[in-house]
């Protein structure tokens, strides 16, 4: 597994996320549902993928898997039997959970159940209703002040049922027992950067790992936010305790600068791994303190299972005026942006991979760099410095105790050479492996 | 017990405080005597005293308890009979301690025996010689230009004689044996601010106290510096033991910025309570590392006891030019500024007896706050969004490690919200408390 | 032993120690050879050394001491007979251990053994090639620019033939067996700041030391640079073991500001010491963490040792434009500067010589100071706050945990005024040594 971050092909790997999230977008997804399967179904065209379906009804920890919500279609008419609402043109424009309804409704009683953004006029905002049966509308603000002042008559054609919850896995073993788990959300309807560029990136990651000889095993969860991480969790209790390192990717498709929230551990290795990749990545970049708000690692690093799960994303949730509204579209989302994620979560997963533990063989005084070829002789002209120091700092770091990363950090110099330093050292007898990842 | 910091009846409690700063500025304290009786007889209207007297001559540590000074009068008459001097005016003009003497002196002796302060010309400076026997007189710098040069008349008129040193004592005992020490020194004359300002502020937050149920016992020492504390520490080893939490309180009714001196154990829960109030206080304020310089800090926090008691004051002592001078007077002080001083303390206070320690009763993923009602339904509108961070905060944390005062500072809330969140969460079963501050 | 940094006599010692810089200035030094004998001869004549001479071939660790260099005249001639190149110029002209060599050459074929420095014109480089066998000659761009393209005659008239590595040791007993070691490199030719300055620094800090009564034992190591320091530890491990302290003195003679580097252990009491006397020397400076790229201190701290071994220059190795070149001379070095560094080693040094630890005899409370006559009264007018204080601060922390330079540290106060309080207090009776610097 080579760590060549200038990643051969980048160009075409962002255009073949993009076309995934393209096929996905117009799909109406939501916690449950056939949404969910039929885009697991295109996911499983990519990579290798399980499909888990929970019934209504099973208890998970203090949560119930709810009710199945499927939607044929929704409208609203005015008394011309003109859809001033149509299902047909977003699926945002219902509510989702809505309970189904059809009946004729003053604008009054209508508006109780209509939902818009004032400050984004032109916009339809997103809105769910899972745990409190009720129904509703989204329309952009200008469409809603052109309603008059007459009833509407009102359809919601779905059905809220006892069925499943629906979410996916793709496992791929490693030489090791040791997990690295990856998970996105698959329970947003069109909404291109949250979180299609997630399942996107998410996908051709795993697609990229499945070909490799791996150390850790790899498991990636396509699952509904929020009662998917609480299902998975509560079914998979074992699996979860071999979580070495972990990631929630979400919101990797807009232009904002990378961001990464560290694990409730706080420097788990994953968030040393992700502060360490966007620090040398040349981009902007933020870090963030953990917090127990956002997407699925508040159940990832619930007190009771604590895992070293950290997230990954761009601009984070919340953040960007884009965000829930239809205004998150395949325009706000490209290529290019998906490429770079891509990049910086396969950086960091070279990194844990590689992140050995050494004892120098001859720790009194620095052996003969020069009669071993060492000594200004290994890597390139640029780099030729920065690995003359790797050699000396690896050798002097490596008494047991320090990680590869230790080094990198230590020194400041970028994981990727202090790798090869610590590579050819072995090479030449200089460096032994006391401790891989795994066994740590 | 409430923490509305918003204490009702702020200003009426400003000017009860002022009152008794009024009362009290006019006797003539020193550290022992009838000044010090006379004291401790006008707190004693506000809050139950015990009241403590020590023979001269009572060895305590290292130290001595010296011989009492009483003061009827004093002056310096003019060969004209005129006084030029009169302790009837200020007693700041007799240096304290002055042993008893009736001469006529030449101005060239006089001199010898006379303190000014020529950069204020218009102050007179306090001054005193507790441990080596002297007389003098204190005066400004404009009034001893004008003296001429010619014989003057003498006198103090003053008792050094075995007796006592006086200290009082208001303990409200709590649900724990574990005190919160809060000690004032007594033993300055007319010095408004120094400390007149800090034996009010104690007496009241006492008053205050009294009515309430507390969680920790309260000892409020009212006692002359220095050789007040030693002799404190040296009667009460075992009380002094039992010291959770303490602070001095000196120089809190002047215009400064709060200023809060830490420990010397550093970050006491008493340190972490007082600079977190102080920086949620909105109000200017600064910390202060531990020196052993101050008041009876040094004392409490010497080797051999080092006690978690920080100083609460506002200007620092010696930092402000009306420091030990008679421009430390009612102007200085001003009802608000006691005011705002106790809802300091009491809000430190009110932090240290709630700050329990929780676990999580379901800590594996998130409970379902909606169903219980507690998703966004807890708390005013103005802090909604506050309050449910802070249920998602103290959930997360509360694995039975982690005090609140530990998820306020974590989570950068305000203890208040922090502490109304897990009375919510206790109140809904999610939460059981695993070790109350008093048991710890 | 007194710890007065103005030490008397400094530009007397200045001019003493730049006096032994030029007569070793002229002498042609290498890792092995005559030169270095004769240096550490002249060196002789101002402390006790003690010489070893270990045979090529030895071998220490992973190197063997390699072949013994010794060079008699060098020289190229042109055509017409005339000195173009004369080791009797400068012997920076030859690269150091070059083999011997006679013949002729045309300008091309001499240009492949001929080294300048383009961005100087007017200086000549200092080259090596220890460990490959090669010959050269360095000289000034703006001369190799007029040679013309015809034959010329080479001659080095050099042996490197089977002898020994030469290198000195001054050992001053002290009271405990723990050691200070002082290490410089005695390797380069004429180079006056790199490092004549530093083996005269060390030098004439040993003769210093020798009339003193110490605590601990002190080491100074007079080697060549790398094969020097590899072949003592392999010699003196158990030596090296007792090392409690030490210092790698180079380049201490130019105008650069002081530069200290830490050990590898990163806060070891000697980086601690340095760290403190360079903070209050009111002089320019700098402190660089530890990095494995630099002199023995390469060595001392490789992973197998670990010893406590920092490095302090001035401008760093490197840094500056005249190093390793011919411009790094006797006008670089000047005899003021020499002795800036004697004094901050010689502070460092009194430091640890007297950083004991105390404990308060009387930890309960203040003692009373003024009885004793220490209460403003130890110390001269113009530190007497500062020694008020230091009488406070070490009652207060000296618990028997805490060392001198623990409490200067915290207290901000030079360590000499805390050591002076310490002493005052000793004599008193107030303070008692629990553990002096050479127990620990």
């Amino acid at each position: 597994m080579g760590d060549d971050h200038a990643v051969p092909g980048a160009s075409e790997l962002g255009q073949e996320m993009y076309q995934l999230v393209t096929e996905l977008y117009p799909i109406c997804r939501s916690i449950t549902g056939d949404g969910v399967r039929r885009t697991l179904e295109l996911v499983g065209r990519h990579v290798p993928l399980e499909t888990f379906e929970v019934p209504s009804g099973t208890q998970v920890f203090d949560w119930t898997v709810p009710k199945e919500w499927n939607i044929a279609d929704a409208w609203v008419k005015d008394p011309r039997g003109e859809r001033v609402i149509d299902f047909g043109e977003s699926n945002l424009h219902v509510v989702s959970y809505s309970t189904p309804v059809r009946m004729t409704v003053s604008l009054a009683e209508l508006g109780e159940h209509l939902f818009t953004l004032p400050e984004h006029p032109e916009w339809i905002p997103y809105r769910t209703s899972y745990y409190r049966e009720d129904w509703g509308f989204c329309m952009s603000e200008d469409r809603r002040s052109r309603l008059k002042d007459e009833d509407y008559e009102v359809c919601i054609d779905a059905s809220l049922e006892a069925g499943h919850l629906t979410y996916a896995e793709c496992f791929l073993p490693g030489r090791s027992e040791e997990e690295f788990l990856v998970s996105c959300h698959v329970c947003h309807p069109s909404l291109a950067n949250d979180n299609l560029s997630g399942i996107a990136v998410a996908s051709f990651l795993a697609r990229h790992l499945s070909r490799l000889d791996l150390r850790y095993s790899y498991r990636f969860l396509f699952i509904p936010g929020t009662i998917g991480s609480i299902t998975w969790l509560a079914h998979n209790e074992t699996a979860a305790a071999r979580t070495a390192h972990g990631l929630v990717v979400a919101g990797v498709g807009d232009p904002g600068p990378f961001t990464y929230k560290r694990s409730r551990q706080g420097s788990a290795e994953v968030d040393r791994a992700m502060c360490h990749v966007l620090e040398h990545s040349g981009s902007p970049h933020q870090v963030a303190d953990f917090s127990p708000y956002g997407y699925d690692e508040r159940q990832f690093c619930s007190p009771g299972f604590d895992l070293p799960v950290g997230r990954f994303s761009r601009s984070p949730h919340g953040e960007y005026p884009e965000y829930h509204t239809s205004d998150d579209d395949l325009d706000l989302v490209r290529p290019e942006h998906l490429a770079e994620s891509f990049i910086q979560l396969l950086a960091a997963v070279e990194l844990v991979e590689h992140n050995g533990t050494y004892a120098n063989t001859n720790p009194k005084c620095e052996p003969q760099l020069g009669r071993r070829g060492l000594y200004k002789a290994v890597g390139g002209q640029a780099d030729q410095e920065a690995m003359q120091l790797a050699l000396l700092w690896v050798l002097n770091q490596s008494d047991g105790s320090r990680s590869l990363l230790d080094i990198a950090e230590r020194s400041g110099l970028v994981f990727g050479t202090v790798r090869r330093a610590a590579d050819a050292l072995a090479e030449h007898g200089l460096l032994e492996e006391t401790s891989p990842a795994s066994q740590r």
